[in-house]
C-alpha cells in the first residue's frame, strides 16, 4: 500500500487554483461551482484519512487562530484542520484582554502584524465586518470564524457539504429549520445558500417571536426560492421533510433583556423538542442536524437513530476546513 | 549511527498491542504485567531520546487536551508527550468558562465532537467519574488526566515507575508516605498499586488530622498488604524507609473551611518538613519522591543531594505518558 | 530546484557554535559580532523563507512558552519562530492565576520541572532578575522573553537587526528617539546596543517629565557614546536623522499614579505625532520604526510611506528568534 507520510502529498498542488490566497469572509464569496469543489475535496480528505492515509499538504505553514469571543469548537475544528494536514496552529486565549488590543491597538495592526507570524489568520470577533476590515489591512488570507451577528461563512459551508454528503443532491430537497429562526446566524446563512439550489422547499417551524426575519424570506425569495412555509407546530411539516436543521434557543440572551419573553420561550421548549417520538413520524431517509452546542431541543435518547447526523456533522466540519485551507494554502513544495 | 529522524519509528507499531485503542480512567485498569511493559516502554523512550533518537510514532496524531480544572504541569506533560513522539496537540484554555459547556452543553456531547477534532481525549475534570463518563459517549481513547478527588491513573503510574526506574524493583520495599494522607489521591492511587506487588511495607506519616483514612487502609490490607505502621514521628520509620514520598499539605484548602484547623496544621509544618540535616538519618539508598507543587515540606537545600528524585520524577512523568500513548495510538505508517 | 522540505537543513548544524545551549538573558550577553552573525543568519532565514524554502532544524525541538505578563505579539512571535523553523510549542495561558505558582511554587522549580517538557524555555515576567532566576535553576537554556522593567533583549536584537536590514550597516547613523523615554525600556535597550557601533548620533525628542534619564545618558557616555542631544522638538533634529524610533506613551500607567500628569501627555500628544506632513521633512533615506502597540504617535495614514518599516520591523523579529532560537538548539540530526 502506498505510504502518503511525509512523502509527496496525495492531495495535488493548489497553488494555480482560484482559492490560492483568497480571503474567506461571506459565505456569499463562493459560486455553486466552489461549493461543489469545497465539498469534494472534504468528502476526498476525509476517505485518505479514513483509510489510514495522511496528506502533509500543509507543511511548514502556520495559522494564527484569533478568536475574540469564546467559541471551544469552532476554533479546536480548525485547529484541527491545519493539523491533520501537517500544518501549525498558534493561538490567542482570551485576546480581548490580554492582546494588544487591551492596549489600544487597532485591529489592523494587529492582522497586519500577524502576517509575519503564520500563513493564514483566522479571525472571530464581535463585531459585524471585523472580518473584512482584518482582510483590509493584511497580506495574508483572512478567514472569518464569525463576526458577531455577522457572517460565519465555514459554518455554512459544513452545513451545506452535510447535505450533499449525505443526500447526494440538495437540488429537490425539502428542508426544514426550526429552533430559534429569528436570532440564529447559521440558519440565515445556510437559507441563503440554498437559494444555490433548485427545486428546493423551506419550512420554518418556530415558537412565537422567534420567527424567520421578514426581509430574510423576501430576499430568498428574490433569489428565487419561493416554496416557503412557516408553521408553529412541526407536524404539518414533518411527514415532507428530507432535513431537519434544529438550532438551538439562546434563551440566557433573552433572560437580561425581556424575562417575561423568556420564560414563554423556555415553557414551549417541549413543544419544539426532538424526541424519539417525534422521530416516527419522520421520513426514513431524513436526516436530522444540529450546529452545537445542544441543550434540550434535541433529546439524547434520539442520538442513536440513524438519522440522527448531528454528530457526523461536526466531523464533517473538520473536512470542509481542510479542504478550505488546502485550497488556500496548499502547495506542493 | 542510525538516523531516527523521519524514518521508520523505532519503537514498533502497536495497533495490535491490547492497549491499542483503550481508555484510561484508573489506575485499577492496569495489570501488574501492564504497569512494567509501560515502565519498561517509558525507559526505552528515554533512552532513545537521551542518546539523541527520535521516534515520530505519533505522527499524525492529535490529541484534544482539554482541562476544566488547571493543572499546568500535568498538562504540558501531555503535551510534550505527544509532541515529543511526533504528534500534535490541540488545548482548551479555561473551558469552564470559554467552551460550549458555558452555553450549557453536557460533557457527553463535548466529548463526542472532539472525537472528530482528534484521535484521543486528555481530560481533566472536577467531577468524579467524568472521565469514566466521557469514555462512554466517546468512540476516541478517552485519558482521565484527574477527575477531582477520583482518579489521577498517569500520575499514579509515573510514581511507580519511579520506584522502578530508581530502584529496578518494587518487591520487598518498605515506602513511607508523609504529609497530607487524608486528601492526597496520588497517595492514595500508589498506595493501591503497591498492593500488587510482593513484601511491601507502608509507613503513614502525618499530623493529627491527615491521617491516612481507615477505609483505605482496610482496603490495602483485603488487597495483601498487611503490613502498615502509622506514626507521628518520621524518625520511627525513617531508618527501614526505601522511598520516602511527601506530599504538600493544601493548607488553603482548609483556611476557608476550618481556620483554626488550618493554623494548627501550619504551626506542625516544621515537624514534617525534609531537611538536610533529615536526610542524614536516611539511607543511602533511599529515594527522596514528590508530585509538585512543592511548598515547604522538603526544603530547597535538600536539592542537590542524590536521593532527592523528584525532579526526575517530573521528567519520568513525560516519559510515562508518551509509553502510554504511543501504546494506546502507535501505528507504524 | 532543491527541495528543502524534510531533507537535510539548509542551515547547517549548530552545535558546536559558542552559542549552542547558552540562556539570553540581557542584551549585554552578546558581543558585536555574535550580534552580527545573528543578524546575518536572520537575514539568511528570512530569504531561504522567501523562496518558499524550509529549514527544519528545530525539528523535535519543544519551546516551553510560559508567559507570567500577557504579550500576545512577543509569546506568538517567539512560537512562530520555533514553528517555521520545524520545532514544537507549549504555551502555559494565564500562568499567574492557573500555574503551579498559583499554589505556591517558587520560579526555580517551574524552570527546574519545564526542562523534562521541552528543550527550551521562553519566560515573561514582571519581575527584574527572574528569567536570570530561572536560568540559574534550569538546565535547559532559559530565554528572557521580558522581565518587568529589566531586560528585553530579544527585542533590543530585532530593532539593532531592523537597522542592519535596511540601512545595511549602523556605524555613523543618526539615531533619533522619540516618545516615552523614561520609561521605555525597549529604547533603553536600544540605546545601549548603539554603544558597540562607531561614529553614533542619538537624539532625544519627549515631552517634559518623559526625558531619558541622566543615568543611562551618563552610562551611554561611559561606553563612547557621547554625540547625545536632547530636545522638546522632532523638527530641530529630523532633518539629519537617519533612523527615527518612535514608542508608545502608556498612558493609561499615569492614569492612576498621577493623572494631573497624565492629562499634561495626553494634550501633548499631537506634538510629537508622525504623520505624512512630519514625513516631509525627513530624509528620502530614513526609517521610521516603532515596537507595537501603536497608539497616535504615529497616524495610520504614514503606513504606506515606504521609509515606514515598523511592519517590516515586527516581520524581523520573527527572522531574528529564529535565528536565536537556531543558535541555541539547532542541530542537523
Amino acid at each position: 500500500m502506498a505510504r502518503h507520510e511525509f512523502t509527496r502529498p496525495p492531495l495535488g498542488d493548489f497553488h494555480t487554483s482560484p482559492f490560492y490566497g483568497r480571503d474567506v469572509i461571506s459565505a456569499d464569496d463562493f459560486s455553486k461551482p466552489e461549493v461543489i469543489q469545497i465539498s469534494d475535496l472534504a468528502t476526498q480528505i476525509e476517505m485518505i484519512q479514513r483509510n489510514g492515509g495522511r496528506s502533509t499538504i500543509l507543511a511548514g505553514k502556520i495559522a494564527n487562530v484569533i478568536f475574540y469571543e469564546a467559541s471551544t469548537r469552532t476554533s479546536g475544528s480548525f485547529q484541527a484542520a491545519m493539523l491533520l494536514l501537517g500544518g501549525d496552529v498558534i493561538t490567542y486565549p482570551d485576546p480581548k484582554k490580554f492582546s494588544s488590543a487591551a492596549k489600544g491597538e487597532n485591529l489592523e495592526d494587529t492582522a497586519r502584524t500577524l502576517d509575519g507570524q503564520g500563513h493564514v489568520t483566522i479571525l472571530r470577533h464581535v463585531d459585524i465586518g471585523s472580518a473584512a476590515k482584518a482582510a483590509r489591512a493584511a497580506r495574508n488570507p483572512v478567514v472569518n470564524g464569525g463576526d458577531g451577528a455577522g457572517e460565519h461563512p465555514t459554518q455554512a459551508l459544513l452545513d451545506l457539504h452535510t447535505i450533499l454528503r449525505t443526500h447526494g443532491e440538495v437540488d429537490g430537497l425539502t428542508v426544514t429549520m426550526m429552533g430559534d429562526l429569528k436570532f440564529g446566524r447559521t440558519i440565515h446563512s445556510l437559507a441563503k445558500m440554498l437559494t444555490m439550489f433548485e427545486d428546493i422547499t423551506l419550512n420554518f417551524v418556530s415558537a412565537e417571536g422567534l420567527d424567520m426575519p421578514e426581509g430574510i424570506r423576501d430576499d430568498l425569495r428574490t433569489k428565487g426560492l419561493g416554496n416557503q412555509y412557516a408553521t408553529r407546530s412541526l407536524a404539518d411539516v414533518l411527514p415532507t421533510t428530507d432535513v431537519l436543521y434544529v438550532t438551538r434557543t439562546q434563551n440566557e440572551r433573552f433572560q437580561e433583556e425581556d424575562p417575561e419573553f423568556a420564560e414563554m420561550i423556555r415553557l414551549s421548549i417541549p413543544l419544539y423538542q426532538v424526541t424519539p417520538e417525534v422521530m416516527e413520524g419522520a421520513k426514513t431517509t431524513m436526516t436530522l442536524m444540529h450546529p452545537f452546542p445542544r441543550n434540550e431541543e434535541i433529546a439524547p435518547t434520539v442520538d442513536d437513530d440513524p438519522r440522527a447526523v448531528y454528530f457526523d456533522q461536526a466531523d464533517y466540519g473538520v473536512d470542509v476546513r481542510e479542504a478550505l485551507l488546502a485550497l488556500i494554502l496548499g502547495r506542493a513544495v
